[in-house]
């Protein structure tokens, strides 16, 4: 290491321990802030963020990046490649004009107001020139960019979420996992869905479950904290502290229960990027949104919808949350977590159809903004792919096309990371087998440790040092693909449903 | 108003809307931090302490007021009064070198360390040469303030808590206070201490109870919360959002109510001040520690521990927190909660004996701070004084001169604004009584608000417009005197005692 980039990694801690009173003020606005406050609440975070985006693109900034660039660091070295992604960074930021980051965020809340207006109404129609308009912010920011050598303008909305990925390789993996996953879920219709569970569980039972299983699985407690929130999500507030939250339905532990794993997902990551040392340095941050969700859909399905979790899990389940799950084996819990069947909500689709309800989206957004259709013309074409994928059509845009919130937020780009998550997620898992002998064997008797060690050394340690379609070749020694995603997806469905 | 002030409202806005990031993260290290994160946390306080002295000491600050100064506004006008005090916070600010203010910071944080480690060990000798060490401190800030006209050099740090007052005025006044309420004391030891209340309540009982009383009298739970902490405060996070915590004990729940309804009394004064159109401006701030701890004691004693209050609150408290205090009369609560009895810990003493606690403090560090004593002299004056006006001799020094945290933590002069608190706030109430008809007859039936309305337009709307002895003559007709509460002390505990 240089002393330029001691410089450079003094100043961007700063800038991130700013950023961080910011994470804070969000957080609470989500948990625990009085109604009354919501306007206020705005104008702090927009003070933070305001004096957080002057120092990332400020002269004193950039001549901290210009003197590590030049400070002779070993290019194959890890302080190279985080001054490489400070570049980044700060390329992108100051390419951005202030007028257009503030429109952007003007128009795209007043858009969501739109949307949730039209899709109480199921009035598609009132949202749609909100939606263009989103949509032309989103071309002129995509022009602010510049296109991706060898990509297409799309790809640098991608690239906020997934850097370096471009949208013909995201296709180039979809289109055959889309085919099998058809095939799959046509497969799947022969046989007969497993027996639900029937218990009813009181929240604070459920969250006192939920922390158990949690600390079980290696997060941090003294490092973080669980609460409860309408969304839940995961949220790091500075070096030492990632908050989680989740929600509860009593009829449906499961909710609580997959939500609070997920997000734990999402905090084993960040509290296992090097965050003392580094924080506020692309060392100690996540790669993409993609590799995010690769380790959240890890815990909540490779792992929690597992028998052998099950078999660990039952007994303190059964103990902590409600004495109705002593009648019930860890085999009919795992069948009835593991059901598959199409429908038409995305956020409660299972891991087999999931996919293509991403796939959809994928499929229009990169045709509205390549300006291949309007947006009028949305639910007409939903419609059709929706039967056409998942032999479903939605019986109006509420349950259709108007289900999520990301167009309206100016989230293009977003989508297609859920299911690079779940690709990554079954090509390391594939890996992690064979690094780790007895690996599902160990669950049942809640050993965990071994898969988040080798979660740690083979991905969190290394933060932004690689692309993630470079960390998967190091890892799995293969570029992404389709198949081990589908040889996960038929491996566990086809026993299940007898096929 | 002119264009200037308005120039300097908008600055100082900002100024406060960053400070509120601040102060969401002081909250929310008490709440709910997870224990990990201390030391981030205090780099996340110190990173924005630093950005707003610095705005409110720079030459942009200084620039604004000197426009404001020469705008010709009306000097009789609110307005003129917040540019005076702007003024007079600027000039203090702009007076401390900053490596003082981080001498002091890094010292007292020793020093607390310090005095938790000889309190746990009853070693006060240990912790003297700190005492030493902080009182030099202390002396040097008072230096760099220099001493205000007609005053001597410990009011420049009373000042900081208590503007313009002065310890001769003070003493003026506690000296009345002091010989009454001991000959008071000896009266009452003829007398027979009321039957304490013996019931157990959940803390969660408590905390829905404490929450009911709070919006009875009027604290607005949408611009406002009440949590659950080690020592209950009142932290106001913004524009309209101002917290209060408590803390419950099961076999004492008059803890956590007067806790709550003393940070509420905090809390209504806050919400009292005009925040929407004036925050950040000293329209919209406390007039001093005095006047804020007023209304603190005013809702928790004044109200809080009268025979009307209990005759409204005490059916509410037995169907929301115990059924057990349905066999209690009103008038048992009323005389129970008014056991007057001394005792060695100020904390927990009762509203008559608590000034003598506070007198105390006040005359040793006064003469600490002019060099007449040393540190080590105190162990020895601490228990002479409380023989003297207690009658009691503590059995050591952590029940003794090492039970308050305030010298360890730099807060010289901190100490006379409690019963500044308790003299203003009987003062005050004589006169709410001559102007509000039926005042206490309406707490029987749950009626506060004629109370807080005539605070909010005698008290709280006021900001920083008048100084706290102005506001007193302005309110009473009368400068600040021990009467009244000498008067409300006597007529409630006479009774009680039957003397």
């Amino acid at each position: 290491m240089t002393d330029a980039y001691q410089k450079l990694a003094a100043y961007a801690r700063e800038t991130a321990i700013l950023a961080s009173a910011g994470s804070l003020l969000d957080w609470d606005q989500q948990t625990y802030m009085p109604s009354g406050a919501a306007e206020s609440r705005a104008e702090q975070i927009g003070m933070i963020a305001m004096l957080v985006h002057t120092r990332r693109t400020c002269a004193a900034m950039r001549d901290r990046i210009e003197e590590a660039e030049a400070s002779g660091l070993d290019p194959q070295s890890a302080h190279a490649a985080s001054v490489r992604e400070f570049r980044i960074d700060f390329d992108r930021a100051v390419r951005l004009p202030s007028e257009l980051v503030g429109e952007l965020a003007r128009v795209t809340s007043q858009a969501q107001q739109a949307w949730k207006r039209a899709r109480a109404a199921d009035a598609f129609a009132s949202f749609a020139p909100w939606l263009e308009r989103v949509i032309g912010l989103c071309r002129t920011k995509a022009a602010c960019y510049g296109t991706p050598v060898g990509g297409e303008p799309y790809d640098a909305l991608l690239n906020e979420y997934e850097p370096a990925a471009t949208a013909a390789q995201i296709e180039a993996v979809f289109t055959p996992l889309r085919d099998r996953l058809s095939r799959l879920l046509v497969e799947l219709r022969q046989g007969k869905d497993p027996a639900p569970i029937k218990i009813k569980a009181e929240a604070a039972r459920q969250h006192d479950f939920g922390l158990y299983v949690i600390e079980s699985i290696g997060f941090d407690l003294a490092r973080g904290r669980l609460d409860t929130t309408a969304h839940p999500f995961c949220q790091d507030i500075g070096p030492d502290d990632v908050r989680l939250t989740t929600r509860y339905r009593e009829e449906h532990f499961t909710d609580g229960l997959y939500g609070t794993l997920h997000e734990a997902g999402h905090g084993l990551y960040e509290q296992g990027l090097p965050r003392d040392a580094h924080f506020g340095e692309p060392l100690a941050q996540s790669i993409s949104l993609g590799i995010h969700e690769s380790q959240s859909r890890l815990w909540e399905n490779w792992v929690g919808r597992s028998l052998e979790f099950w078999t660990w899990a039952l007994p303190h389940a059964a103990s902590i949350m409600s004495a109705e799950l002593s009648s019930y084996l860890p085999e009919q819990v795992y069948r009835a977590v593991n059901t598959a069947r199409p429908s038409l909500i995305r956020v409660e689709a299972d891991e087999a159809t999931y996919n293509l309800h991403v796939m959809i989206r994928f499929e229009l957004e990169r045709a509205l903004f390549r300006q291949e259709i309007e947006a009028r013309d949305i639910p007409g074409l939903w419609n059709e792919m929706y039967a056409a994928l998942l032999g479903l059509t939605p019986p109006d845009d509420t349950r259709g096309c108007l289900q999520d919130v990301h167009w309206s937020a100016g989230l293009l780009g977003y989508f297609p990371t859920y299911t690079l998550g779940n690709l990554y997620m079954a090509q390391f898992m594939e890996q992690a087998e064979r690094d780790i002998p007895g690996l599902k064997a160990g669950f049942c008797a809640g050993s965990f440790a071994a898969l988040l060690e080798w979660l740690r050394a083979n991905i969190h340690r290394h933060g932004r040092r690689y692309r993630a379609s470079e960390l998967c070749e190091r890892v799995t020694g293969m570029p992404l693909s389709a198949d081990p995603l589908l040889r996960y997806l038929e491996s566990k469905l086809r026993p299940i449903y007898s096929c």
